[in-house]
């Protein structure tokens, strides 16, 4: 366990050196990253690492778990926990201390700087993406939790579908499937799980109501289950009844599409060329303007995390990463589609975590 | 509706302004912030607004949501929604932008720092608890919504324990009351269930497990349901069949502790007074090394905020604030009491949202 972890800060420090060679400590308030880095999935926590150390604060709540989950580790116990570990390292040493920008609050840098400051020879250095650059790549017992993950996903989907009748509410269907994934081993659900049916499935973040599903009904669900703090995310699109035309249509080019981001996102293969894959495929019947968010996501110890996928993205696909194909199309107040799976980047084609059908089903 | 937020963003705009006459305008960026002042509910938000103005900036997802939640407001739809709304503004208008500098990323402010500098004439004002200040004092519908939030969560617990016996797991145990709460009208849990069971139940943030109940087990359940954003927060202590002395005289312990917190939890009292109404009482026996954390926080659209019971607290409770009061006593791997209510302060003693008895009660 705590090799695997400090395997981890050593490929971290290697990466933060390289990059910003005078740096003497690096201390970690992203909550996932320091999951990543230590195994603690505490609410509160500060990590401070160094070469050859490293040291985990929480507060009083936390002690007993944080001796469970990372018995090697020494820890600070501080309700004001940042403070308190920048003051220790202060105290013993000094020099460039790294901070991560992304995930520290202009209250908290100021803080920071003003314990930073009274330390003669010490100052700071704003760091973006260090740990999360490391996290893209995703190690043999990452993806096993997220195929795991996966796997629950779908088994539960298979579950509550085929129960599904005109009549039921996208509350009913949420509160199922994630009963029906609890019961499965899920620790968490992802997200909060979209359930839109009719009208409702043509917005994207869609939170369940009280509506009856009726025949002719577009019916998305985009959920997931999370197991040891690893994610799911998968989204289907079901017809109540026997499908209108425009239904038919409006699926099968979006499932077009996820077939052409799903090809196109290869190790090696620039993020916003897999994007223009699948939206090229979208835009070439004129309906661009009808898919409205970016193709897809990494996903880990975060249901979003780096690399995503949008035309403004920047960088390349890495092998290891699971990320998400979910193209879309939405026709505000009629009904809209999003097929969505998590794969795992390849050198060859993705190979799927999710795995339900993505023909068009009809329920009911 | 919206006037109701106009409203709230004119007390907002008064605070601000007395604090910072100079201020143009004014950049919110807590989520819980706009949903408070706009009823947006997304999760992607920034707020822009000024003596007489407001525009939301959210990304494509959101924009049939934003227009049903907000429909008076314009909207600046942008992926890149912080600098967008900021590059806008700083077009338009010049002078002093408020930001909230417990909410916006060191990069965030980097990045809005930049856009600003471009502008003759504007700088930035950085502003600590505004919002949050406004908001410690609810209003009617925000206490109905938390009366109701606790009202599920105390008839959940009721239908919930009634079945529990030895041989139940935690796991069991939280995901039964959550579907308890789902079917009673809750919109989301209001934060992870706690279920401790036997020495678990001295972890005070305890993640349920799949070890079964005990006979002679402490049994703790703290949990809440939450209803259109606003949040219960309660916790009960039980035994699994008759209590050796040691758990009646811990749980009578705790009991006499939360009453002096209650009792001591007026308007106008010191917040560092409420926690040391409670604190002394378990301190008065020597178990103060046993009580690690505050006796209790502020409940609203954020399950812990302002005001918060600790012995570093500054300033005072005000009437129509809801506030936990919730001490504990654990013994590491042994077992533990917290008995926690939500409670809104008065003149005089506080009203109690949770009812459930408080008294020791056998289970099994």
């Amino acid at each position: 366990m705590s090799e695997r972890h400090e395997g981890r800060r050593q490929r971290v420090w290697e990466s933060l050196t390289a990059r910003a060679p005078e740096v003497a400590a690096f201390v970690v308030t992203s909550l996932s990253n320091i999951r990543y880095l230590t195994g603690f999935s505490g609410s509160n926590a500060v990590l401070l690492m160094s070469a050859d150390q490293a040291v985990l604060g929480t507060d009083g709540r936390y002690v007993t778990q944080a001796g469970a989950e990372c018995p090697d580790l020494p820890l600070i116990i501080d309700r004001a926990t940042l403070p308190a570990v920048v003051t220790q390292w202060s105290r013993q040493s000094s020099g460039s201390l790294a901070i991560e920008a992304d995930h520290l609050s202009l209250s908290a840098y100021r803080n920071v700087a003003a314990i930073v400051s009274e330390s003669h020879g010490s100052s700071l250095c704003e760091t973006r993406d260090v740990v999360e650059s490391v996290r893209v790549i995703k190690d043999e017992i990452e993806c096993d939790l997220i195929a795991q993950a996966c796997r629950i996903s779908d088994e539960a989907l298979a579950a509550v579908v085929r129960d599904v009748r005109v009549g039921a509410t996208e509350r009913e269907i949420a509160r199922r499937l994630e009963s029906e994934m609890y019961a499965r081993g899920a620790d968490a659900i992802s997200f909060e799980t979209i359930v839109g049916g009719g009208p409702h499935s043509a917005i994207p973040h869609h939170v369940p109501t009280d509506r009856p599903l009726e025949l002719g009904d577009f019916l998305l669900i985009d959920f997931g289950a999370e197991v040891a703090g690893y994610h799911a995310d998968e989204t289907r699109t079901f017809v109540m009844g026997r499908p209108h035309d425009w239904q038919v249509e409006t699926h099968a080019l979006v499932l077009a599409a996820q077939e052409a981001g799903r090809a196109s996102a290869r190790a090696g293969v620039e993020l916003a060329q897999v994007d223009a894959a699948a939206r090229s495929v979208i835009e070439s019947v004129g309906l661009g303007d009808h898919f409205g968010h970016g193709l897809g996501h990494g996903v880990g110890l975060e249901i979003h995390e780096a690399p995503f996928f949008s035309a403004r993205s920047e960088g390349m696909l890495h092998l290891g990463s699971p990320v998400t194909v979910e193209p879309g199309v939405y026709y505000p107040g009629r009904g809209g589609v999003r097929i969505e799976d998590t794969v795992l980047v390849t050198d060859g084609p993705p190979v799927p975590f999710t795995t339900t059908e993505r023909g068009l089903v009809a329920l009911g």
